[in-house]
């Protein structure tokens, strides 16, 4: 069967497999450095030292919902979150594979948008978009891949962490989640938490400042700050002590706290999906700008690896799980 | 709620995503060349040079059903489809990243054997499992994205087809079809083609054998080989005229083309999921071992490019489009 142009009601079941493909990145220009772009077997880059990579996948009802998001706002957050978790090495992302899965009758319109946002996120990021794949399924699923480098600083690892390190901050935390509490409750509003749950805001080349200014640690902030920092803790061996006086509420989380009865804290430290980055610096390093302490570092004790706050457990669900809860 | 130790019966979305990263990537053993592994925001391993990225997305009922295959056959078949796209380039797959979605029933054990599967074709490819994402979703869903390194030769494209270049092949072609054909109807045999379609023969090493051997164009036969050789023609400018009499037809498709009062040429010219290679070489340089002649290279005529089999078009679907069929 022929297939005229697209049309703005036009699924991506007709439109077809390898026209999607030139929907989504067709419109590539090239990028400097890459040899090959998409459209072969696969994608070539010239690199040299040490190479970074990472994957993501989000799943519509998991990570996203259409109703929710604008497509062009999944295609931007898919490239942002994986490309946090480049940063979270210290390295420099710079290229991005993208499998994309959806239903036959996804509009094809939505495709065409979200690889609008996932072009625009990766000119922001600088990030060269390689490749992809596109397949069917019944959820919209999209995996991405992201390539990295390092300019020649050592990877910043989860498990740095030494004991008299500062524990600090940069980006945002508690905005993402506060923004999946209003819209599950039916509310759009305040519009900058729901804008943050859509896109979270990466402070890209943070990540590398914050490995040439010598971060023992450092990790992506995006199941919760205690969640990570745990993670942090346990690849450390070491204890961390957050300060609750180091974060201020902003008005937003105030608002979203007080309008849904929950403790701005638990946004603040059990949020996720802002991936502000969180490392660990010698106390005798000045913090790179635009990070902000917020903790410190000590031995672990008797109990092992945790993360307290001003010496205490905190109380409360520390992260998220995507298989146990129910979000969606 | 505490988790216990798995147990046969235990589900994924019983088990957690941690513990379910865990099952599937925590038993590696550390790989040379590889300086961070699965557990850390991003994987670290050295490269120099020109590297190769591919990404391919694996769904359950689109390009595998859980009552066709066993859970290893589909992990070793993530992996090799996506290293025959490596092996097309002329490179050599070092490193690979597995996104994992199930729904929260899956049964623990079939994951586990799912990544068994993952390792062992790992090992058999001498690539490194780098890391991972597991997260829910409907279907099963596998993004393998793996990378490679060409070891000094240029990259081995699709649009290199030279006019009075040889057209060759190898590894099987039309074998995964035909198992394909009989699952389809309810049969499990010939097993031989069922083995075939659950997971393909890739000849690791061939791609580059071919790149050093001066091959013009190379592609991986992953849609069938008159579709995949359109992409050669097409890209290259040329017309690809295949000779019938090159393809001895197996035992096995003879046997799968009689019982379904199917052509075994259609098995074997549209075929999909052997990836097998299919390349082109100058005439005058011998063909590496492992390689047979199919046709031959000669300038487009007035229709274009294109692929002809005895000089005349061939008459039938060609490839598989994998949100137009029905297949699943």
């Amino acid at each position: 069967m022929p297939v005229g142009p697209p049309t703005a009601t036009q699924t991506v079941g007709e439109l077809g497999e390898f026209a999607l493909i030139e929907a989504l990145i067709g419109s590539l220009t090239p990028t400097p450095g890459v040899l090959i772009g998409p459209g072969d077997d696969a994608a070539a880059i010239t690199t040299t030292g040490t190479l970074l990579s990472s994957v993501d996948v989000l799943v519509e009802g998991v990570h996203f919902r259409r109703d929710w998001a604008e497509a062009r706002d999944v295609g931007r957050k898919s490239v942002a979150v994986n490309v946090a978790d480049i940063e979270a090495m210290g390295g420099r992302a710079v290229g991005m594979l993208v499998g994309f899965s959806s239903p036959g009758d996804l509009p094809v319109a939505w495709a065409r948008e979200f690889a609008a946002g996932l072009q625009s996120e990766c000119a922001a990021a600088g990030v060269a978009l390689l490749g992809g794949d596109v397949t069917r399924a019944r959820d919209v699923t999209v995996a991405v891949t992201a390539l990295g480098v390092t300019d020649g600083v050592e990877p910043v690892r989860r498990g740095g962490a030494q004991p008299g390190d500062v524990v600090a901050l940069t980006g945002r935390v508690g905005w993402a989640g506060a923004g999946l509490l209003v819209l599950g409750r039916g509310f759009r509003s305040p519009r900058v938490v729901v804008d943050a749950y859509r896109v979270p805001q990466v402070r890209y080349g943070a990540g590398g400042v914050a490995a040439r200014a010598g971060a023992h640690a450092m990790i992506d902030v995006s199941d919760g700050l205690l969640a990570d920092l745990g993670h942090v803790a346990a690849a450390s061996g070491v204890e961390i002590d957050l300060y609750r006086d180091a974060f201020d509420v902003p008005e937003p989380l105030q608002a979203v706290a007080a309008a849904t009865n929950t403790d701005p804290y638990s946004l603040i430290l059990t949020g996720g999906e802002d991936h502000a980055l969180a490392a660990t610096f010698a106390a005798t390093s000045p913090l790179p700008e635009g990070w902000f302490p917020i903790g410190s570092v000590r031995a672990s004790g008797p109990d092992g690896p945790r993360v307290l706050l001003d010496g205490v457990t905190w109380e409360s669900a520390t992260g998220f799980d995507h298989f146990r809860s129910g979000r969606s």
